[in-house]
């Protein structure tokens, strides 16, 4: 069990927890309660240089602008168009024309049709700076942690302040987690016409901060038992769980090292006593 | 199987649907996508004289009017006060008086507060006519036909107009259905002081005519394979599946006779071959 995780502290008490509460006695806990609930990027798999979702993003930003050049007066296209290489730098703070983006982006067109271009970016897509597809960078020791509470009957979910109906055409191949169980942020959508359109909108709250355990309440009616991530965004996620672990960014060589956005779920992992997992001392492998 | 089912050919085509999609062959279809979702008011239980949860919701308002004497000059309070009987027929044309009440009801209390106040009335409340627990009105026909469907891999899902955190509390032990697999309509939640809070606001779109396929597939990332309900706003869910069940209420003796409600949904039904279930004889017994 946990092959990839090096012996250790963390290691040790993720698997008394486990243990704890699948064995007979006053810890136990009934299957149907073992709700595990994990972050996406960062968590399970690399957000380093870029988000993978903003690369499919900008992509399609780039496009648009060449089907209608006159987008090229208005943000985020402007930036992308001109290199604007400090607007771009800036790119999570200038969220008005994001959203802009993000939800015209891919307005107007059924789930399906949405599928088949996240498929194609996912076929045709490597890493920047690793060099393989996307789909080859899920941490190995995260998905044998998944098997581990699969294997212990938890009901193992993703909860990502991603994009849900993105993640979901890889969850399974990646992580063996069933669109069903992934849980994500979302465009609005509309039943029109006999299918299912989205609509240019962000469904509300998303699924980062304070979102996230009302999105866990929304899809299973629990709280989770499990909880796991690595960013600020986790914070509440981990507040609410049972038992909680923080995926701490140190791995220069193997990964990327970074705690910017994680200043405040640190602070509270040590206050609370959460796990911190060190990746460059618990991961014997990364990918 | 189906042993509560009358032979004839609304049994006939469920049987030979179900046999079509999990035999290996053209018509097979993977466990993963077998998505079948009910209506749960008029579908798998008792919605007459009135819908449960409105029975439910109506204790409420007389307990507000009870606590606070002055809501007795604000509807929908002061109808009920006064019994006025004209208000109260026409109660579901109240919209906006009647959101008002739903969302103040249960407002500004955790969801796990709320479960207890469901549980508690469950547990004191027969139903007005038929004299037993509400928990006893599933039809028991269509649980058969829950389990039949469970019992070829296939993933049942409620999918109710009604509230969602409301029959999570009695989904398993009516229905056998997890509180995971629930859809339905919500309040807007609030997550605050590590607890998750109901806020006064209705989740829109509700579970509800088109808002129906748009929360299967935020739920399930699907469409139903398999769909059954027994009014007008199942319409748009029983439209997006690709085998459609309609329930008729055609049983005053054993059940309740009516029609209203579900005009739209029965035209389309007889325009677009679905199978109509009657209540008076295809269900060998109703409850």
């Amino acid at each position: 069990m946990l092959d990839s995780w090096n012996e250790g502290a963390a290691k040790s008490a993720i698997l008394e927890f486990v243990r704890s509460v699948t064995t007979p006695g006053e810890t136990f806990v009934p299957p149907a309660e073992r709700i595990a609930t994990f972050d996406n990027d960062g968590t399970l798999w690399c957000e380093k240089p870029n988000y993978v979702q903003a690369d499919f993003l900008l992509r399609r930003l780039n496009q648009m602008a060449d089907d209608d050049p006159s987008r090229r007066t208005r943000q985020p296209w402007k930036a992308l168009y001109e290199r604007d290489h400090t607007w771009l730098a800036g790119l999570m703070t200038h969220v008005a024309d994001l959203t802009t983006g993000v939800t015209e982006a891919f307005e107007g067109i059924t789930t399906e049709a949405f599928e088949v271009k996240v498929r194609a970016f996912f076929d045709a897509t490597t890493h920047p700076t690793l060099g393989v597809p996307y789909t080859q960078l899920a941490y190995h020791p995260m998905v044998e942690l998944l098997d581990l509470l699969r294997a212990n009957d938890f009901h193992v979910y993703i909860c990502t302040g991603g994009g849900r109906d993105f993640i979901r055409v890889v969850s399974e191949e990646m992580y063996g987690v069933a669109r069903d169980h992934v849980i994500g942020s979302a465009s609005t959508l509309e039943y029109r016409d006999g299918d299912i359109y989205r609509t240019k909108g962000l469904e509300m709250p998303i699924d980062d901060g304070a979102g996230k355990p009302v999105h866990i309440w929304k899809r299973t009616g629990r709280k989770p038992l499990f909880a796991c991530g690595n960013a600020n965004g986790d914070t509440e996620m981990l507040e609410i769980a049972v038992f909680s672990v923080l995926i701490d960014h140190d791995d220069a060589e193997r990964e990327f090292a970074y705690r910017d956005g994680a200043e405040k779920v640190m602070l509270n992992a040590q206050m609370r006593d959460w796990i911190i997992v060190s990746m460059k001392d618990d991961f014997a492998r990364v990918f």
